[in-house]
């Protein structure tokens, strides 16, 4: 059985860390004899917006959907494109259309790497971020009235609905309920953002009852991200949604050592449409063009990826990879955002050959 | 000339706070001959509301406005009342129709006090956070359709206006103007939220032609949040919309060890209505009745309504109190958020000692 995955960089540190996905996945898939058809598209980039004043082609979705799955850079490039026309013309459009409404994102303390927080080592942060992804406060729906005056006022709708929230929900109490502790979160911020948000409250108790094992607690997102730095340790599956999902998805990495290292799953349950596997990181125009990105969130998203195809057993080699390169600490190997003074290219082959 | 000052303790451990903060500010009037005249009031609690099924008395517009000053605890205990009720029945009333649109939010890591973070002294995080406070995602603008059904759809709307952003960026402008760094830092999301946040931003990047020594940057707050964890030593001055600013201001004081400590403004600079000055943290149920709760973030708020009604001196004396009383780490006198084994009222009272 052949698995046909459409390999998008896109912009900036994403076409440096590709490259090393794209190795780890070809080692694994020699490995372990799985048949992957890569075929890779430059669309999705600011440089194709740049030719063709778009940033997908016309036919985009009929392309993609024929692929079992997409692995995908980052996308951005402020330079050029302004970020709410890359994005929305781009990541967010494949995650809406395709329907991937769940992202799902680890955030694990791995060995050899120094967290920010103080005493904390491998085993002490370990948790998954569930991230409603297709709807909530990431809505096109608003506008502008008396645009350009001093009377201007700017509107934007956060749009929250049943099916969207229960089906994240679901899944996320489905994950706990798979995981040791059993424990669920739920980010709200139901004393301020008062109508949204009491009533995700009310979808988190109601179907608490379904989930009786599972243990449900709920912090507002102020408090939630204090919680993130000082008791990381509390926390099992952290459900929120597409906002809140996207802020605990960066700090809880930060919290881990680095960015550089989360991966995440944009997921469509049923199979429908592809999934999508990218790193959490942007495009990081700062860092661009230096070939030091870390690539093992992208690397870590193949792995993601190949779970996701039925490969257990390919997915835990790769992981088992990058933990066994980070645990040795060759500094001539790592990345500078993780106290190395290596290259993408230098970690990226250390962990393929381990694979 | 006497200063009248409405005390509202609130609930949980808004009513443990408030003595101490009461006694420091009782001290430093009577050390520096400030004319105080102090007036407790028992509402915007939930006791209240259980007696009068309402947070606010009808006439407390008319009741407050006559005051310098309102001193606040904090309000909300969702055992007996939701928290959008209580909240949106007292403080957030409060801070609109007193027009406060600036949260003045100081961010600092104060000697004696661990930081979470690895390796931060006292100095290396000092910033303020400046909150947005009476529009944006804070909004009572929505509702539901279908309700009840499968079908249901839940909308918020975020509302900003020119009015309401170019003031508190001015305000936050001339903040980072008057440090020597005179750096400020934008929150946005622009890459998803796209039709309010790129707006913000061009209000950000219009307005800093007026304040040409002012250096500015942005961050999504996904990576902002990110970037509070790993370099705190960044920031300045953060401005933000009412709810980046809320959970920003939540995540700062965490990074300083402590969310106890941490005070804040609600200010309205024309001085038509009366600021309000309240610590960060909420009424925190999980450790009300103990009086352990740390009293320095309703002394440190103490000190910044002093500072706002023109005592400089006696607001220094109150901040260089506590933190000689923190420097010395008697863990007797210190409450167990920052080690120690005292009591609200052991830390207030060697404050006010200090005094
Ligand atoms: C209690 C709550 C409504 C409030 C807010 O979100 O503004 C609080 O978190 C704060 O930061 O003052
Ligand atoms: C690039 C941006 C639109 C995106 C998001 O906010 O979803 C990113 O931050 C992420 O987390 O995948």
């Amino acid at each position: 059985m052949t698995h046909r995955i459409a390999v998008i960089p896109g912009d900036g540190i994403g076409k440096e860390v590709m490259p090393e996905g794209v190795r780890a996945l070809k080692a694994a898939a020699e490995r372990f004899g799985i048949d992957l058809e890569l075929e890779p598209f430059g669309f999705a980039s600011c440089d194709y917006y740049a030719e063709h004043g778009q940033m997908l082609p016309d036919d985009w979705f009929e392309i993609l959907e024929k692929f079992d799955a997409i692995f995908y850079g980052a996308v951005g490039w402020p330079e050029t494109v302004p970020d709410h026309i890359s994005l929305w013309g781009s990541l967010l459009q494949l995650r809406r259309r395709f329907d991937q409404y769940i992202n799902l994102r680890p955030c694990r303390l791995l060995p050899g790497i120094q967290s920010p927080l103080a005493g904390r080592k491998p085993g002490d942060i370990d948790f998954y971020v569930v991230r409603e992804n297709t709807e909530g406060e990431y809505s096109s729906v608003g506008g502008k009235m008396f645009e350009g005056t001093e009377r201007e006022i700017v509107i934007q709708e956060t749009v929250m609905t049943r099916h969207g929230t229960d089906r994240v929900l679901k899944f996320a109490y489905e994950l706990a309920q798979s995981r040791p502790r059993k424990k669920l979160t739920s980010a709200t911020k139901s004393n301020g953002i008062a109508i949204t948000m009491p009533w995700w409250d009310e979808r988190v108790s109601e179907m608490s009852g379904h989930y009786p094992d599972v243990t449900v607690d709920q912090f507002h997102i102020d408090i939630l991200t204090a919680n993130f730095v000082m008791h990381p340790d509390w926390f099992d599956v952290v459900v929120a949604s597409n906002l809140f999902g996207d802020i605990l998805s960066d700090l809880g990495p930060a919290c881990t050592g680095t960015i550089g290292v989360a991966p995440s799953a944009n997921i469509n349950p049923e199979g429908t449409f592809p999934s999508l596997f990218e790193p959490v990181h942007g495009s990081a125009p700062d860092i661009a063009g230096k070939g030091i990105a870390n690539p093992i969130g992208q690397i870590w998203s193949a792995a993601m990826m190949l779970e996701h195809l039925g490969y257990q057993e390919a997915a835990g080699a790769i992981v088992a990879a990058f933990e066994e390169v980070l645990s040795e600490g060759d500094v001539t190997l790592l990345t500078p955002d993780v106290g190395g003074h290596g290259t993408t290219e230098s970690l990226g082959l250390a962990i393929a050959e381990r694979i």
